[in-house]
């Protein structure tokens, strides 16, 4: 199956660049509201499920017994900047287990983000493994496992009790089968499953709607989303789309990207669900596209959609600052 | 006309992305000896034109007058990383010219590498136009204005005489007509023009065979690209793709990357030219796709097309240095 043209960018008069993909939206009865593309082929979630991965740390009783609130549950689902607050707040979470740095296996980056980057470098000899994107979603792991008593040692692997658990909380959410031969290994070195974008999109729409969940999981679930909302610097960070897409509309949004062009939203208020991925795997594209999506279910002369149409089409500056061109959705998003 | 998928991306067992792209490769007569996908619609070359750009700097006598050797003619055709030696012999152009960083309208950035731009963080209060990618280029600009007795002044606007020669040249040597309705603004604010593909490979390879050229546009095209060959570090930088292609074949691979995922190159010795864009911009999908192509004209158990075949098909690691998947092109390059 061809996947249509959802995004292009522009150079003077022309279209310079195109971007393919694949969206769907799902109702609060798991129904397709919309979908464009080929939406049952397996697609890596990535980062874009860490609010899924994050389960446990509340089910467990680990975030309670560790007093965490929204900040270190919104870290826990959280691809961050790596800015001081995000740093703190994962060494914080570690110290509440009794741990430090040194248990965590997401390995080291610099960030990715220049102004971020520039501020590091001029702080800092080396980033460690707090300053990782996913060193709060590791974080959660390892007080999960030290509140329920396995030893975290290894908690990365796809033996380790913790995955396990993970696994079988993303077959719940998801519906698919999830094994060796459809896992990969992620940026952070934890398994990562390709799973079709409708069931990707109908778990998310479960973390709202509680449906066909245990209640404990539908409590945890709703808990961490709204953490999320409530505190979107601590999913992402200054300047970064997740954060600008929940703080659009406070406590009615909720984003969450995934590296290689994934993106996944609720609207918990419509009890709606959305998952996006550029073929290409390009963040521009499913940024654009996600936004564009949202925007279809606010009011036509709303502040929300105009702001999220905005995030959707926006112009591109040179060196300069000149205009030299945009990038926006097509019309496949809007059929 | 849709665009064959020409590069995927695997995570574990499975495809993650995929990239689409036009590939066209041209021999000494000007004829197509192997294409792929829409090579006849516009496209902008970008910085893969520089060497054609650069052509007024050779041929006004500006490169003679000012002593330049292939280090600063290299440069003038360069997307340079900023590196000190850059930086210095961008300088040296312009002091040669009387001039300083002053008179640049490339604006200024931080190195797009991040090795660089941490030594450039740790020793710089900011960037400036000098380390701008394209600052060889327009030194080489002023220098061909100065030389000729131009106002250097708004060298980068479209109706500037030296932009007008531009133009005149891009005609010469790509058969395309030029005007304000198939123009862009590049990063560094000259005007950019989509040209076809197919053309694009025709005039990079005139620059070598100097077919259809005057005499002194012939030897002027010769001189820049032997240059380029000569000096593959002034032509990109430390580990960057362009100069790792020229290093496999020292003097006998010509290559050079634009922006939004084109790429040209030139086995002069066989006469053939080069010319590939990614449907969706991405650079890695262009830098696949030009090194495979390449590697096809060299002998199957050769030492080059080895090395080719590993800047084409190659391994990822995540931030703990684990191997995750590949990238590698398609059958399609193969046909």
């Amino acid at each position: 199956m061809e996947n249509p043209v959802t995004v292009e960018v522009t150079r003077g008069q022309l279209v310079e660049s195109r971007h393919r993909g694949m969206a769907v939206v799902i109702d609060a009865e798991g129904a397709i509201v919309f979908s464009a593309g080929d939406v049952d082929s397996g697609v890596f979630p990535r980062s874009a499920c860490k609010a899924m991965q994050a389960l446990p740390l509340v089910e467990s009783g680990a975030a309670d017994a560790y007093g965490f609130g929204n900040r270190e549950l919104a870290l826990a689902c959280a691809s961050h900047s790596g800015e001081p607050e995000h740093v703190a707040t994962a060494a914080f979470m570690l110290k509440a287990a009794g741990r430090d740095a040194s248990v965590l296996e997401c390995g080291a980056h610099w960030s990715s983000h220049q102004s971020v980057l520039i501020d590091q470098v001029r702080t800092l000899e080396k980033p460690t493994a707090l300053h990782n994107n996913c060193s709060g979603k590791h974080s959660g792991f390892v007080c999960t496992c030290c509140h329920t008593g396995d030893d975290p040692r290894g908690y990365a692997g796809f033996d380790h009790p913790l995955q396990e658990a993970i696994r079988a909380i993303m077959t719940d959410l998801t519906g698919a089968v999830l094994s060796r031969d459809n896992c990969g290994t992620d940026g952070c070195s934890i398994p990562t499953y390709a799973v079709p974008l409708t069931g990707l999109a109908r778990g998310f729409g479960k973390l709202v709607t509680g449906k066909g969940l245990e209640p404990l999981r539908a409590a945890a679930a709703r808990r961490l989303i709204n953490a999320c909302m409530a505190e979107p610097f601590y999913v992402a960070g200054t300047k970064r789309f997740c954060t600008k897409l929940m703080q659009v509309a406070p406590g009615r949004i909720f984003a969450k990207t995934g590296a290689e062009g994934v993106f996944c939203a609720l609207l918990p208020d419509k009890g709606l669900s959305f998952a996006v991925k550029a073929e290409d795997g390009a963040t521009r594209a499913a940024e654009a596209m996600i936004a564009a999506l949202l925007a279809r279910h606010f009011d036509a002369d709303s502040e929300e959609r105009a702001a999220l149409m905005k995030l959707a089409h926006h112009g591109m500056t040179n060196w300069n600052g000149l205009s030299v061109g945009t990038i926006r959705t097509t019309d496949v998003l809007f059929a």
